[in-house]
């Protein structure tokens, strides 16, 4: 197992529910494609503002995930 | 749409509940006396701990806003 | 009060639920050896994904306490 | 001249020419408010795209200027 | 709007021009194979020099473009 | 006490004498216009250079204030 | 040759022997799938630990390659 | 002495009179409990206001000291 | 296993050999003491010069350890 | 060609006109006295205001250069 | 004025007395042989202990100075 | 010896074989022009890739040297 590459991924997800809806919806985006995900790492947190309430919340993590050998 | 400026405030909101609600407390004082706020970043999430428990956290976030033209 | 020596300390809580509770978790330990906890701060937010969703976050913070005098 | 105080202020200017447009746009727009403009330092290059073409540049800078004594 | 998630990617463009065309460039290139780009940040700026003058300018910028839902 | 929302400035104090001072110089000057300032952090330190000896230190600063509720 | 643009791919390689092995590792496994590696760049030194040794590195790289024109 | 093993621990000190005698009060708390303090560093320097004075800085510093063979 | 507890400790390896054996000595050192070590990072890479040679080199690290349930 | 050396050394160009110029003009002095620059790295760009409007722009850079053999 | 080039260097001065002292020293060395220098800024705070008190501060500062024409 | 005033320079080092022998190296290369080298930093570990493979490493390293009082 020690040998492994892994390659790391940026993505922002983003919910009008909060911090971590956003990361839940980044993950799941991108197991659609990728297999073998193993790790995030939340890079910067923002969002955006309307009518003085918060609109929806966006969270850039970076994700790493196994290369097959 | 393009030549707008937008000026940025920095704001520290704390909430017993969390780290959202802390947030949704500063935007909430700053549409008080701010139009035109556009989006946030957060910057720092600290909190103060009484008797072993988190007394109430605090956020610090970048808030950005149109000036007027 | 103003002449207090506080000494820092970093762990990592790990929680399935997200990231106040694992917060929580790593106070919640630290207050059963140490007296005095003043303040954290937040300096990592991670996860490990397991399946294509978070199996469970690990959020590193530094933890601020008086030391005896 | 050596005990001046100076305020910090952040702006995001926006232009569709280019980076030094933006910068020009932030403090002409400062300067409609503020006297006594004296420097100011770029701290995020950013901007928007349309149609695969920059639409709009974005740069953030600090400016600093003398308080009234 | 509000649960879109982004890729976000990172080129370096070179230019003999200067920094803007080096990010055009860049762009030019990712909106041959990435449909709806949606901004850029700039991270790093820097060149080469020959004979004492400089041979082009190479402008990392980071991309983010909307996934297909 | 909890739900307090601090705002965070930031100003430039300068002073022939040190650092402290040029800090001081600046709290000084920010409590003629600002009520109820709680905290600051020096976030640079420099200074000018006259005839090879320090004319001046210039310390920057963040402060933070509560706003009234 | 200045109007390249090249692509920064992130990962990290893993070894049992070092830190050097696990950067060779990495471009290994980028070679096998990407042609015109031109540099790479360490971000990040880590491992893992088990029974009080290090059981493997794992070294974070960017490594840029040139896109075909 | 090559071989030896360092120990960093991170510390805040206070003090009403200023900076350099809030390190001093850090490393005095320490060194009541630590032998073979060896060299320190500034990662922050912070303070309290009340009454638009300030009240006490708190500096915190990482101190390294050489553990037993 | 979501919810364990880590603690980060930091410490400085020195080697006349390399980096990897700095860090070697620091692991060997920490496990004398510290049961159930997990991971570490490297976040500083020094040394001492003597007649124009590397004397030693210097590594920091910091190493995560499960603490007790 | 593997085994050169190179310096670093830092400069600030300054220019009315904007960014690139004053990279030139900072490049420009230094090939004066150095042979065998190499590449450059822009690390601050900064300007003075008169009368709310750009006075001149202040660019540092680090510069490389091959060292004789 | 507005062209000049300024280079900068890096120096750490060392005192048993504190921080300003060891920037005046350093600012003092560099006076000997370099002309017309213009500003500095200091870039970490460190110091030595021995017997468990404050040896020395080495304070490290960059100084510009400008170039002849 | 607290008095002493320290200058750094900052070298890229580069290498066929690994990370230390490019910053042997560079200190090799500064100790035929310098006296007094006492310490080095590593700041950046990059490389060039021919082939598929690591052609050479390049390690940049500030280096402090004493200054003739």
């Amino acid at each position: 197992m020690s040998d492994h590459v892994y390659k790391v991924t940026e993505l922002t997800g983003s919910s009008k529910k909060g911090i971590e809806d956003a990361v839940h919806n980044a993950i799941n985006r991108a197991s659609r494609t990728l297999r073998n995900l193993r790790w995030f790492e939340v890079t910067e947190t923002r969002g955006h503002i309307e009518d003085g309430k918060i609109a929806h919340w966006q969270v850039t993590i970076k994700i790493g995930f196994t290369l097959d050998e």
